[in-house]
């Protein structure tokens, strides 16, 4: 069996507006997802709001944790958006105007017409030594910074930079996964699955129970790196699940 | 003025479905909406994967940290709800059946012709000293223990587990917010928006962009505890827009 290479990673999501509940995030879901399509295991999600030391305590602890981690939100132009200058000081580095961020930026600001004014600029400001993580839907930039990626909160442009930016990270060996949906509550069940999880240890096993229209459903999902073992799994779980009469 | 009373709560949602983005969180939004109309103040937001270690450093961390602890998730039947030993852990208490828990499930179950099997009395285990957070659309009861409320990942019971839960909780003063919108970027409006909060250092201040149909939208909303205050801070913000010739 070769050796499994696990690229792990955490997502931060700065803003006050989403402990408040006034905004609904949105960019949790569309992380987790791309993420898991490319073999990089999301370990651990965090919300702080617009707190300079909250960013910091979080960027310091999540950065040593994970091979990389991603943030969304606060990079902006206005006095709340101050994730630029929280991981730069997280890191101890120095903040300035990148010039290939102003040169981007001038020339998107000159195709719609608007001036590129010092607090437009403001968001061609980054760590020393960050590459630009470029989004065709904003003028403006994000950036990596070690194994950090910053990207913007507004969902469009955050998927764009999502993409842009996980083009050029490791990743690791895809999970694969497969379901069985059943007719009954989960509890049924759960003896079961918890031996044939026992069983098969490097397959990760859940059951998520539903009650849709008067009806109990239970989804039992099987996830694992190991294509050959993963199948071996399902079947022998669709087998026990017939063996009790409990594959409906 | 009179000394106004901080709480403050952290979230902790527990489940390998949304790190794998399989399931789309929805109670961070609802949770937050609801800590912030009864004075509450949301103040972090964790994500974790069905893992004890990953769970237990977690609460003794935000149960510390904050006056509350809410928990959604992994307190269901199966192998993989882990909640309520790993907050027993956590606590360093016991975990067992809550004879009040296994009556009132003892009750729902006979309701519907379902046996009370040892499986399903999973679900009325606790740490010793919990109080029951019913719900009506669930069998089976949440709980609290110290400062940390435990309610369930299914959206409709987490909501009514919420509810029945902060009923008995102390709250605080609640944050007022008003909101002005405008028709340009928010890099319009930053300068002037920053000395405003320089000005209202009491009042939060923050700006939201969009783009919405081809038109630039941005959204001032203006946040604080003393009605008086907010309101002298929106009035004066107001002002400053139309002098500025900024108030479209």
């Amino acid at each position: 069996m070769t050796k499994i290479q696990i690229i792990t990673a955490a997502l931060l999501v700065i803003g006050d507006e989403i402990l408040s509940g006034r905004t609904k995030d949105r960019n949790i879901g569309t992380v987790a997802e791309k993420l898991c399509s490319i073999g990089i295991d999301l370990k651990e999600v965090r919300v702080v709001g617009d707190d300079e030391s909250a960013i910091v305590d979080a960027v310091r602890e999540l950065k040593n944790r994970y091979t990389y981690l991603f943030t969304t939100g606060g990079i902006g132009p206005t006095h709340d958006d101050i994730t630029v200058d929280s991981i730069g000081k997280a890191l101890r580095l120095p903040v300035a105007i990148d010039p290939r961020a102003e040169e981007m930026m001038r020339r998107s600001f000159e195709a719609r017409n608007l001036e590129l004014t010092p607090v437009r600029l403001r968001m061609a400001r980054m760590p020393k030594g960050a590459e630009l993580v470029v989004a065709a839907n904003s003028g403006a930039p994000g950036f990596q910074i070690q194994n950090i990626i910053v990207m913007a909160g507004v969902p469009s442009i955050m998927e764009a930079m999502l993409v842009a930016a996980t083009d050029r990270l490791m990743t690791g060996a895809k999970f694969g996964s497969c379901s069985i949906v059943l007719h009954r509550p989960e509890s049924d069940i759960a003896e079961l699955l918890a031996a044939h999880q026992a069983a098969y240890p490097d397959v990760a096993m859940g059951s998520y129970p539903a009650f849709v229209e008067g009806q109990y459903r239970t989804e039992l999902v099987l996830r694992g790196r190991e294509p050959a073992l993963l199948d071996e799994a399902y079947q022998a779980l669709l087998d026990a699940l017939k063996r009790h009469g409990l594959d409906t």
